[in-house]
């Protein structure tokens, strides 16, 4: 089950990648579940990763390689159907040897390849069937790859995310395509969220590094689906500067507004796209929380409610229960809450006010409200100007079962 | 679904209080739905409520007339089959008026009637009806009253919870006897926990309310379902000093260390029986977490794998799954984790350390250890002296089934 349609749509080279997949019959045999990823010498490279104590082996050697290589990697070597998580310092070797085997089909150093893996968490790696695959992942590299990759990535995801952008800044034209898999820690044995974006604009590392941590804050850090976070976690986003543009040094420049704005489209789509496919997904919910003090008592507003297995329950049955959202909006622990003063909104029907269900609110225009697949819940504090929202999904049978019996 | 035997013990009377419960026709016809609790005059009293902003209108009534009667109120007036949540100022009024409908039968004053409820959330509480069967409730007032207490005030929980601790100190017996509904925010419709103790001790009022607040820090605080909270939970602890000591004003003598030992053990068997009947459970686990630098991170990392639904599914299939509780601890948000450090036991099988499953540890020993009903998840933090437990109960069908369906 999930929300909405299944389309992967055309996803545009980026001047300066090539991408190779291929089958290392890591746990399905035939299965493309290697990619490697090749961007050309000078390409600088932002990276968020997991904030997870336990983070797995590849997160650890790719953060040391990325600091060692001054964050100029060549290639990016992603495995799926093991998360190599778990797995002590024979894990750390491990990524570290298939790291090297890659840097040894071209020359460059050890540390210009960044390991990622996603699967199963707690099973060594079969470092022997990566390494004997990663020349064919070279054969295989081609600027047309990103939807191969799409593919290569996916551990259970029902399809493939992927979305490019393209725009126009002062007479060029530049791109964004992104790819991601994953539905943030809904399926933590084949755990993780991956990301990986590039463009063809030049930007200086420091510059790139802050634009990332500015749109996952508003994108990938802004989706739940039960509250858990991986010990695999990553976002990368790569700029090769093929465009060939004076290489963007400012925050308040007109290219890094675009292509913030740009990398921002796919990271929002991509993000939302884990939603959608979050397995026992029938729902797909924007949480809006509008008039707050500021973002951080949005956000605890609205994580509340997305968190909330009772508002999720309801939601899978299509209850327009507001006394769960009462309840969850009263918990969040903002200070002096005036519970008088908030509304509670089902798309753009008035649910709630002044503690307790509205005047003009008839059960069936809940009930009927309730019913798309898509909904927005939102919530007015009416105490400042903030707002932010945030996406999730419903919790329903399908959840408890996949999570159930996922290991068996 | 509930885990354990289905029996109430020998419910003690107090000296200093009556209870009577009996139907008012509420919600189901015939149902016993009204329990009023009488206490002696000079009765001090101690009451913890809901920290929830969306709280009912009896809690808010509860609160005020607690003040305005000097925390010596001589009634407990609770119904079941209506919160009176969400239900605005009308609630507010429909509660104080129920409450001067029982002050009128004896002469008291209305603030020495304190209301409760519990039940549908956002209808408005039936006031004549309750108003009418008042009178009975007087007419039924006994000492031996407990055991019909403890049943008129449930809802959906499929068994009544009571427990009796006598005690004996400095050559005089005193008793402690409490009842309690709910199982958190199980099933927030049918709201709240309620918990009603009471004793024969003398106890200044400041003196009780601080023994309450510690009692309540480490039974009903400690207990989860699914992390949300009630806007009705309310527990009250009566101190009649019927039992003829002077009066206890210093919480170093030996009566308030006995008490406290009494209050506590009450309190920490109505707090797990709570668990126990969680609709959907079919597990019973203590999250032990030893070895903290403080208890604030014993209980960070306690509390963050007993919301984890993630953990709550794998506990459903009785599945030693550490890979999930290593990923729970590790975004507990302790700061400095070291994860090599770490043991994670099932009872007292060793599963995983150093950051990976435990070499001594074989899947066999894992099942054995997950098949029972209680279960003990111990974290051994090895930084420090500190520890805390949790009680919470797993993720289940029925549990989505329950919250799914009980509107409709």
């Amino acid at each position: 089950m999930a929300v909405g349609e299944d389309t992967l749509p055309e996803l545009q080279p980026v001047r300066g990648v090539r991408l190779g997949t291929v089958s290392a019959g890591i746990k399905t045999p035939g299965r493309k579940d290697l990619v490697l990823i090749e961007v050309v010498p000078g390409t600088t490279c932002a990276a968020v990763f997991t904030r997870n104590a336990f983070c797995a082996a590849p997160v650890t050697v790719a953060k040391e390689h990325l600091q060692a290589c001054g964050y100029t990697p060549r290639y990016l070597l992603v495995n799926t159907g093991n998360a190599n998580a778990g797995t002590g310092q024979p894990g750390i070797d491990a990524a570290k040897s298939c790291s090297a085997a890659a840097a040894d089909v071209t020359g460059v150093a050890v540390e210009q390849v960044l390991p990622f893996s996603t699967g199963v968490i707690g099973e060594p790696l079969p470092v022997a069937l990566i390494e004997d695959a990663i020349p064919a992942t070279f054969k295989a590299l081609s600027a047309d790859g990103w939807a191969d990759a799409a593919r290569g990535i996916l551990t259970t995801d029902t399809r493939p995310k992927g979305l490019s952008v393209r725009f126009n800044c002062e007479g060029c034209d530049y791109v964004v395509t992104g790819i991601a898999k994953g539905a943030g820690m809904l399926r933590p044995d084949m755990a993780t969220m991956l990301a990986y974006l590039a463009t063809d604009v030049a930007v200086e590392q420091s510059v790139l590094q802050d634009m990332l941590a500015g749109v996952v804050e508003t994108s990938f850090h802004r989706i739940t689906v039960d509250g858990d976070t991986s010990t695999n976690d990553a976002c990368v986003l790569l700029a090769t500067g093929e465009a060939g543009n004076s290489t963007v040094h400012d925050a308040k420049s007109p290219l890094y507004r675009a292509l913030y704005e740009a990398v921002e489209e796919v990271s929002v789509t991509l993000a939302q796209g884990l939603v959608r496919d979050g397995e026992g997904a029938n729902k797909f919910v924007t949480v809006q929380v509008n008039g707050g003090g500021d973002q951080q008592e949005c956000l605890d507003v609205a994580f509340t409610i997305a968190h909330s297995p009772l508002v999720k329950t309801a939601l899978f049955a299509s209850d327009p229960n507001w006394g769960r959202l009462l309840a969850a909006i009263g918990r969040a622990g903002v200070r002096d809450l005036q519970v008088e003063l908030i509304g509670v909104y089902l798309n753009d029907v008035l649910i709630a006010e002044k503690g307790c269900r509205a005047s003009s609110y008839t059960e069936e225009q809940g009930v009927a409200a309730m019913a798309p697949e898509e909904i927005v819940i939102r919530i007015e504090l009416n105490r400042g100007e903030a707002s932010a929202a945030v996406w999730t999904s419903d919790f329903s049978y399908d959840y408890v079962r996949i999570n159930a019996e996922y290991r068996t």
